[in-house]
């Protein structure tokens, strides 16, 4: 570990990207924001980001208290310092994101995809601290993971380790994924999945539900809970579809790497309180003798920005 | 590394256990069998082998000379030392082998699966020398794994990890596992799945073939793939159906580690040269773009069961 006091973490999103001075006791002691669209090209965003990071870094003293850059963001190859084919983001890849951001900051800069990257902050700082077998599923525009094996975070060859929302799942083999295969986890446990789930529901069943007077368009993930704690049955059986596909995909991945824990974070985890007993029922119902019984799920401890953040820099530590 | 020249490796299959002395330079310079089944019960299993260690330690020139053994064993916890619920071995779990091995002994006594043991014997001594990161399927009576991630072999929480033959796969959705699961990959690509392949093509086609003038309890795997050899078109078939249903497998498992290669290991892997196009195929049709055109498939390069006392061997030094 560097002996610096700070370290600073970057999350960057599909809509913002939010930067972070991080103190060695894993405390956020400013944040910035920056939106992630509406530069003109990659070089503009970079700049504006580098404008964040020069205003933290003379809140840390100066530069030589500052130990590095972690970003987390969407198919960050760790190796090679690149963003690599990814979907989420408005340019063209391939993007030598690390290289420019260490030209334009002069600090030491790793990457991670920011599934990873939030595994990391889960791991240093929140409910899995000491727990080396876990994976983190975040549960958002899209789905992501960040899988922890006897306390080693998996990259693999090029940084695409732990791709989890584009596994084929049972319960979403006729669903079309913006990958452009069908049955990905993706395409049932992600913000669409969940709301395609509700005007899936509300097709094939008469029975009244408060959902149906809001228009499509406003359907929202945060929407379609609040009915649900409500009482909307409708709104509730969308989020048990949800955890029930979520419980059988964990109880294939338990197969992979015998984890003691999934932890289910982002925008989607917040609707747990209707999903997780459709959840743990579906994983004890379908997963391997071997596991059965074993695997705690539960959702992150840490506020939802905070842990990309908290990942993203522990990163270059 | 210990200053021992020699190390122990056994390898524990389901019908005989192999016993050999490794050299530092990974070459086993004797080997000794006994039979898996056939013992009134484990202590009597463990002595029988205790006395082919003991003869190979004089070979070696003295317990001094051996750094230790190692054992891969289904449903090996690497953690505890003992064989959990293990459905392929003639005894009831749990087994302590590693300390009822020690105090047999006298030596140090480290425990793996039979196909992660399997994985490391690739690593350190096959066609994987130097790649950090691949899979390795052993397709034999049952279907395992022994998976590397960035030079790393998964264990997990109980040393459950990789546990790939118990993976519901696309293929095999209605056939009934021995696990008590329906779909698993090992009701395909195990022996037991390739017979039955070859079972259902012949019910549903009325093909020539020479395969009908086979007794059906004659039909194993090594059988149908010599008719293949001979152009057998329905034997072929066997084998593309088997390969497809892999290459599908292996799509999916890409996204969990982002391997390298996936390497086909085990007595159907024999019939390489028959399943390699379909799977190929099917694999690169049906896997996420970040690994299309990505993942080398090749068959082990070390002699089978020599690999299994390799990796085994590999284990205590």
């Amino acid at each position: 570990m560097s002996e610096c006091r700070y370290s600073i973490g970057i999350d960057v999103g599909g809509t913002n990207t939010q930067i972070g001075l991080v103190d060695a006791g894993g405390r956020i002691q400013a944040k910035l924001t920056v939106p992630t669209r509406g530069h003109s090209d990659v070089p503009a965003f970079v700049d504006a980001v580098a404008d964040s990071v020069a205003s933290l870094v003379a809140k840390a003293g100066g530069i030589s208290e500052v130990a590095g850059i972690g970003i987390g963001i969407p198919c960050a190859n760790a190796a090679t310092g690149c963003v690599e084919a990814a979907t989420d983001l408005p340019w063209p890849s391939p993007i030598p994101i690390a290289d420019m951001m260490a030209k334009a900051t002069g600090l030491k800069v790793k990457i991670s995809n920011d599934a990873n990257a939030a595994a990391m902050g889960e791991y240093r700082y929140g409910a899995m601290r000491g727990t080396d077998n876990f994976i983190m599923l975040t549960l958002g525009t899209g789905v992501g993971a960040g899988v922890l094996c006897d306390g080693h975070l998996l990259s693999g060859s090029r940084g695409f380790a732990g791709e989890l929302g584009h596994v084929r799942v049972r319960g979403a083999e006729d669903k079309m994924c913006s990958c452009g295969r069908k049955g990905c986890l993706q395409t049932v446990a992600s913000a669409k999945g969940v709301v395609a789930t509700a005007l899936e529901l509300m097709a094939a069943s008469d029975r009244p539900s408060s959902l149906h007077k809001v228009p499509a368009e406003s359907l929202t993930p945060a929407l379609i809970c609040r009915h649900a704690d409500d009482g909307d049955p409708l709104a509730l059986e969308v989020f048990e579809i949800t955890g029930k596909v979520l419980g059988w995909a964990c109880a294939e991945f338990a197969a992979f790497t015998d984890p003691d824990a999934i932890v289910l974070f982002g925008g989607i985890a917040r609707a747990s309180a209707h999903m997780l007993p459709a959840l743990r029922r579906a994983l004890e119902e379908k997963t391997l003798h071997l596991y059965k019984n074993r695997i705690q799920i539960l959702t992150s401890r840490l506020p939802e920005s905070d842990v990309a953040i908290l990942g993203a820099a522990s990163l270059p530590l």
